[in-house]
C-alpha cells in the first residue's frame, strides 16, 4: 500500500471524508491534496479549508463550479429530455462526473498519483467516480476507502473519528442525520434509515428544499420560459446563466411545493434502492423542454431522441458520462437541438407544472391552416390520405388475405 | 359507387354522422347498418337508435363495450408504462381498434361489404380505423365521407342537413361546440377553435371531466391500488372488474383535480396539432403501474420495456393495434408481467398523483439488507465492486492510454 | 394540368422516359428540361442528348456526378455498415436522393415549376425522387407519368412510342429486356420477369458485372485497403479518389466472383418484391469496413451502431435521405469514424472477402498485452472478474431466491 | 476455503482441468464430483471417466447432451438471426449456458454446494459459466482457480503436473497445441498465439474442420432446407433431430469451405481479441433462415427483429442466457416463428452459400400480382402512392417552408 505518494480527496468536510482524510494519512503514508466543490448544495466551503489545514493538508482546492456544473452537465442532459425508469432526474448522477474530472486535473496539477472519494461499495457513486477517473487518466490509483477499511459500521467509524481528535458533531453521536443525503443545484437526495421500508410514507420533515402542495401558496403563479438551442436563456424575460436560471427555477418550484419524487431505484450495482428526491428546478425544465420541442422539432427527430433516451439516462446513471458512446449520442442529441429555439408559459400551482402555452417566432413547425378542420388552400388534400392508409395497410391485406385462404 | 351494396356505419347519432348516413344512402344507394358503441363516453346511446330507425335503417346494433374495452384494450396498453411524446396517454387511439374490430364483427354478421366513419382526412383516426379494418378484413370497401365528398365546411355540412331534414342542435346553428372532442372510459379530447393558437392557454370552461387544481378538495385522499400480472384488481381493497377500476379512478382524478394535458402533437398524417386531454384514471393507473414495477421487475426487463415503449406507444398512435409486430410486442411485455403483483398506496390531492408507498408480499425484488449501509451477512461484499468497476472501465483506459501516446 | 410551365425530367434517353418526354409535352404543353446523370452505370450519355434535342428539348443536362455520388453518398452510408434486411446493400436507394437533388437544382436554375421521373407507382424509387424533391422544395410539383397515364401495359407504351415516331429498338419489339435493371457505381439491380418466382433460380446469363465463382480465377488475390475517417483512402497502397476506389473494387470483386445476391426484399410501398443484385465494390467495402471498425472502435460505440444500423438503413430504402432524422444519425456516426484509420489486407476469391489481417499504427485499440494468457505487467488482474461478474449476477441471485422461497 | 463440501468441476480430461481437479482435492480438501458433456466437440470421453477414477472420484457425469444442445439453445438463437458485431455466430457463447444448466442440476442431484471450471479470469466463458450459475442457484459458491491460483503461466501448470503425477502430452511439452480451442456442434475456435499479431493471416494448417475454398469441391451442390415454425426439420428431404441438421450441415459445410471466420472481437470483460472461427453449418443456417423468413415474416415484425437482434446477440455473447431479459426476448423471437414455414434452395461452393429459391405452400406472403408491372385486378391502385408520398412528406414539406421563409 506504500506506493501512493500523493492522493487527491474529494472532500466535503463532513465527518466521513475527515476519517477519510486521516485514515488515508494514517494508512497510505501519503500527502493528501483536498478538493472541495460548491456544486450549489448551499453550504459554507470555508470550514472544510479549515479542518483540512488542522490535518496538515498543503494543497486545498475549493472551486466553485456551479456554471460549469449547470452550463456543461445539467443542460445538455436536460436537451434529451432524461428521465431514468420513468421518474428519476439524475440529480446526484450528473454531478459525479464533473467532480471526477475536477479530481484528476488536480492529480495533473499536484502531481498526485491517486485519487480518493467517500463512497460506499454498494452505491453507484463510487461507480461513477471512478469510471470517469480511469477514463480520463487511465494509470491513476484510486482509493476507496469504504471497500477497504474495516470501519463499515457507524460505530467504528465513530471510534476512529474519537480516538483521532476528528471532532464528531451531536448529530453523529446520536445516531447522525436519519438519511444519506447528497445535495447540489439541480436536487436533493434522501435514502436510508426510515426509508429502508418501501411501503412506508417518507416523513414531512425530511423534505428540505421544498414546500409541501399543501403548504404552497393558493395562488398559481405564471411563468416564461425562453429557449436557445434547446436551453434556457431567460426567465420572465430577463436573461440568466445557466446556473442562475437553475437556481431561480429551484426558488420558485421549492416555493410552489414542485419537484418532489419517492420512489424504488434498480443500482447499477444491482440491487433495488428506495430513494426521495427533490428536484424543484429540473422538474420545470423537464417539462418545459419537452414543451418547446413539440412545437419546434420535427416528428422523427422527436422519436428518434425518445427511442435513445433510456439508453442516455442508463449511461449517466451508470457513470459513462467520459465513455465515448456517451459522447456520441450527445453528438447526435446537440444537433437536434439547433433549431429548438422559442418561449413556455408555466403555471405554478401546489406541485403542478402544467404548460399553458408555447411559441417560436422563427422555429414553429406548427401550421394551423394545415391541422384545421376547414377546407383550405389546398396546402393539405384530403384525398392523399386514402393512398396513405392503402398502402400502409397492404402488408396487412396481404396477410390477412393469406389468413382466411388457411382457414 | 353503386358497388357498395351495405355498409356499416360508426354512428354516434349526432349531426355529423347523421348526415353521412343519409349521404351513403343518397350517394351509393345501399343499405345502411348502423353500429353505436359505449366506450364509457357518458352520452346516452338510445337516442342514436331512435334516429337511425327515422332514417329507415333495419340492422341497428348498439353495444356495451365498456368492459372488453378496458380489460382487452386499456390494461394491456397500461402494462407497457405507453405514453407517446412524453406526455399523452393515447385515449382516443386505443378505442380505435376496437371500434374498428365491432365493425368488421358487425359487417361479417349482416353480409356487409363495406364500412363508414366519420373521422376527416387530417387526422389520425381514418389511420386508426382503417388499418384495423383492413387487417381484419382485407377485402373490406372503406367509404370516408370527408375526403370524398364536398361538405368540406360547417356552412355546407348545415345546409345540407336542412336540406334532408336532418335536425340540427343550437348549439350546431350557433357554430357548434368550441372544440372537436372525443370521449371514453379513458379520456376526453379537445381539438380546435381556441386551441388552434399553441401559444394562447386553455379557457377554463373548456374541460369537463376534472375540476381545476384550485377547485379541488384541500384534504388530500389516499388510495390503496392492488395488482394481479400488471393489471389493477382492487381499489381499497376492494374487487373490480377493469371497467369498473377506470370509472372509480376517473372519479377519484377528476375530484382531486388529476390528468389534464395540454400538448401540441405530432399526428401520423405529418402536421402538428394541439390537444387537451383529461384523462384522470389514466394518470393515476400510469404513476402507480411504475411503482409496482419498481419492486417487482427485474432491472433489465424493466429497460429493454422502456426502450421497446416508444415504438410500442408509436404503433397505438398510428393504428397499428392490429399489425403483426404490435401483438409480438404485446407477447413480450404480456410475459413480463406475471409477477407483477403486490399494492401501491397513492395520494391524491390537488392535481397530484404521489406514490408514497408500494410492496409485494409475493414479488417484491427489493432486499433491505443488500442495499443498506451497515455490514450484512455477507450478501455482497463490497470489495466486489472494485473489480466490477476495473473490467468496466478498462476500454475506456486502453483508449485513453493510446489518446495519451498520441499526444 | 395546364398549371405547369416547365418540367425538369431524369432522362435516361431510354424508350420509358421517352415516352414520357413526348407525352409530358402533349399532356402538358409545357417545356420539358431534361437531365442525364452519369453515375458509373457504364452506359453512353451523349445519345440521350440527341434523342433530347430531336423532341426541341431547348435545355439539356448532362452531368458527371461519379465522384460526388460516392464521396457523399456511398461512403458516408458505408461508414454505418448499412444493410438492409439483413442483406441487401442499398445499391438504388443511395443513387436516388442525388438524383433528386440534381432535379431541384435544375428546377431552381431554370426556373422550373416541377419535375418528372419514370418510376412506376408500384415501387419504392417514386418514393425516394419524391420525398427528396419535396424535402428540398416544398413547393415543387411532382409529375408521375406511371400513376398518371394509361399506358400501364407495355403493349400500349410500345403503340404511344410507334404512334409519336419514338424509336423502339428491337429488343423491346421482341419482348424487352428480361429484366427491370437500374446501374450505377454501386450495383446493377435485376428484377421482374424470370424472378417473379421466387422460387425459382436466376438464370445464369442474367448477370452482367460478375463473372460466377465458377468461372472466377483458381488463383486468390490479396487486396491491401487504407482507411482515413472511416473512407477507404487507398487500395494496394495507390491513393485513389471515392469513385476511383469503388471503380477498382467494382473490377476487383467482379472478376473473382463476388457481390451477387438473391433475395426477397420488403418495400416501402407494402409488398415483397425479389430482386437480384451484383454489388462486387459494395461487398468487399462491407467486409473491410466492419474489420478496420474491430480494432479502432470503442465496443459500446460499435454496438451502439449496430443498434442504429437497421434503422438508418431503413431510412436510406425508404427515402428519407433529406430526412432530419437521417442527418441526425449521420451526424452520430461521422463522428464515430474520426479514429477509423488503419489499414485491412483481404484474400479475393471465387466469391470470398476473406479478411486476413487489420492493423491501425495510430488507433489501434487492440492490446496484445491484455487479451493474452500469460501474466503480464498487471495491466489487468484476473481477480477483478470475481467482482465484475458477482455485482453482474446480483439481481439475478435476488431473484433466484425470491422464486426459490416461493416454492 | 475450507468450507467447500463437495464440488461440481466441468472436466475435459485435458491436462487443464486435470490440474484444477487435484488442485481443488488439494487446496479445498473437499470432495470432487466430474461432469464432462458430449456437445460434438467430436472427442473420445470415455479416457474423461477413467483419468477422473485415477483422481478418486466418486460422482462422474458423462452426458451427451447433443440433441438438447442444438435443440434449446442453438435453434431458438438462430430464429433470430443472431450475429454479434456483425460476424460472430455465437458457437462458443451458446454451449455455455447449457454446461453451467448440467453443472447446476448435478450440484443439486450430489447434494454439492460448488461448481469449477476451467476458465480464465480474461475470458467470457467464465462470465458465462457464472452468471448462468448465479441465476440457477443462487447460493452456489463458484470456485474459479484460474483467479485463485498461482498456476498463471504454462511452465507453472507443467510444474504443478508433473510434481502431481498428472500425465502431460509431449505437445504440452512442446509448448502445447499453438492455440486455444473450443469445439462443439456449432462451431470450433482458434485464439492465441499466432493470432496475437491481428495484423497476421491466420496459418492453413490452423482450420481444423473445413477445406480450404481452394481446395473444396470443383462442382457445386444443391440442398434444400425445410423449416417448421423457424427451425429446420428436414434437408433434402429427410427428416432429422435437430442435432442430426447441425451435424449433417457441418458435414456439407465443411466439405465445400464454408464457414471460416477471422475477426477481432470485443469482450465483455473489456478488451479486444482475435479470434478464428469455423461454423460450417451455423453459416448455413443463418443464410437460410433469412431466406426462409423474407417471404414468410411480415415486414415491420422482421424490422423488429433486426433491431433487437444486437441486444439478444450481446445478452448471449456476455452470459445472460438464464436472465429474465433474454427469455423476455426469446418469447417474443420464438412468437414471430409460427408462420416461419416453408423450404430454402442453397448452393454450396468453395465458400459460398447461396440462396438461389424459396418458398412456403402455406405462409408466403409473396404476391406476385402485386408486385409486378403490368395492370393487374385491382389489388394495387398506383395512384394511392401519391397519397402516401405527399403525406410522408408534409412535415418535411413544412420545414422546408419555413427554412425558405428564414433565408
Amino acid at each position: 500500500m506504500s506506493d501512493v505518494k500523493k492522493v487527491v480527496l474529494a472532500y466535503s468536510g463532513g465527518l466521513d471524508t475527515s476519517v477519510i482524510l486521516k485514515w488515508l494519512q494514517d494508512t497510505y503514508q501519503c500527502e493528501v491534496v483536498t478538493f472541495t466543490a460548491d456544486l450549489g448544495q448551499g453550504e459554507e466551503l470555508e470550514p472544510a479549508r479549515e479542518k483540512a489545514k488542522k490535518f496538515g493538508v498543503k494543497e486545498i482546492y475549493i472551486d466553485d463550479l456551479r456554471e460549469e456544473f449547470v452550463r456543461d452537465f445539467v443542460f445538455p442532459m436536460f436537451r434529451a429530455n432524461t428521465v431514468y425508469e420513468g421518474e428519476y432526474l439524475l440529480g446526484t448522477s450528473i454531478a459525479r462526473p464533473l467532480i471526477a474530472k475536477r479530481l484528476i486535473d488536480i492529480a495533473n496539477e499536484t502531481g498526485a498519483d491517486a485519487i480518493s472519494h467517500g463512497a460506499t461499495g454498494k452505491g453507484n457513486d463510487q461507480v461513477r467516480f471512478e469510471l470517469g477517473a480511469y477514463a480520463l487518466k487511465p494509470g491513476v490509483k484510486v482509493i476507496a476507502p469504504w471497500r477497504e477499511w474495516d470501519l463499515l459500521s457507524r460505530e467504528k467509524l465513530l471510534a476512529y473519528a474519537e480516538q483521532h481528535g476528528i471532532p464528531v458533531e451531536m448529530k453523529h453521536k446520536q445516531g447522525g442525520s436519519p438519511y444519506s443525503m447528497d445535495a447540489n443545484l439541480l436536487h436533493i437526495s434522501y435514502e436510508g434509515r426510515h426509508l429502508e421500508n418501501p411501503a412506508a410514507e417518507a416523513e414531512e420533515d425530511m423534505w428540505r428544499w421544498t414546500v409541501s402542495p399543501e403548504k404552497a401558496p393558493d395562488a398559481a403563479e405564471y411563468l416564461d420560459v425562453e429557449y436557445e438551442r434547446g436551453d434556457i436563456v431567460a426567465l420572465n424575460g430577463k436573461r440568466l446563466k445557466a446556473h442562475e436560471v437553475l437556481a431561480e427555477l429551484n426558488r420558485l418550484g421549492g416555493k410552489h411545493g414542485i419537484g418532489r419524487l419517492d420512489l424504488v431505484e434498480n443500482r447499477y450495482v444491482g440491487m433495488k434502492s428506495r430513494g426521495c428526491y427533490e428536484t424543484p428546478g429540473g422538474t420545470i425544465m423537464l417539462k418545459a423542454h419537452r414543451a418547446i420541442e413539440s412545437i419546434t422539432l420535427d416528428r422523427e427527430v422527436a422519436h428518434l431522441k425518445d427511442d435513445l433516451m433510456p439508453r442516455y439516462a442508463s449511461l449517466i446513471y451508470n457513470g459513462y458520462w467520459w465513455s465515448p458512446e456517451r459522447i456520441a449520442v450527445q453528438t447526435l442529441i446537440d444537433h437536434t437541438q439547433l433549431n429548438v429555439n422559442g418561449w413556455v408559459r408555466l403555471k405554478l400551482y401546489k406541485g403542478n407544472v402544467i404548460v399553458v402555452g408555447r411559441d417560436s417566432k422563427t422555429d414553429s413547425l406548427f401550421d394551423s391552416t394545415i391541422a384545421t378542420f376547414e377546407d383550405d388552400a389546398g396546402a393539405y388534400d384530403q384525398k392523399d390520405a386514402g393512398g396513405f392508409i392503402k398502402l400502409n395497410a397492404l402488408r396487412m391485406r396481404i396477410a390477412a388475405n393469406l389468413h382466411n385462404k388457411k382457414k
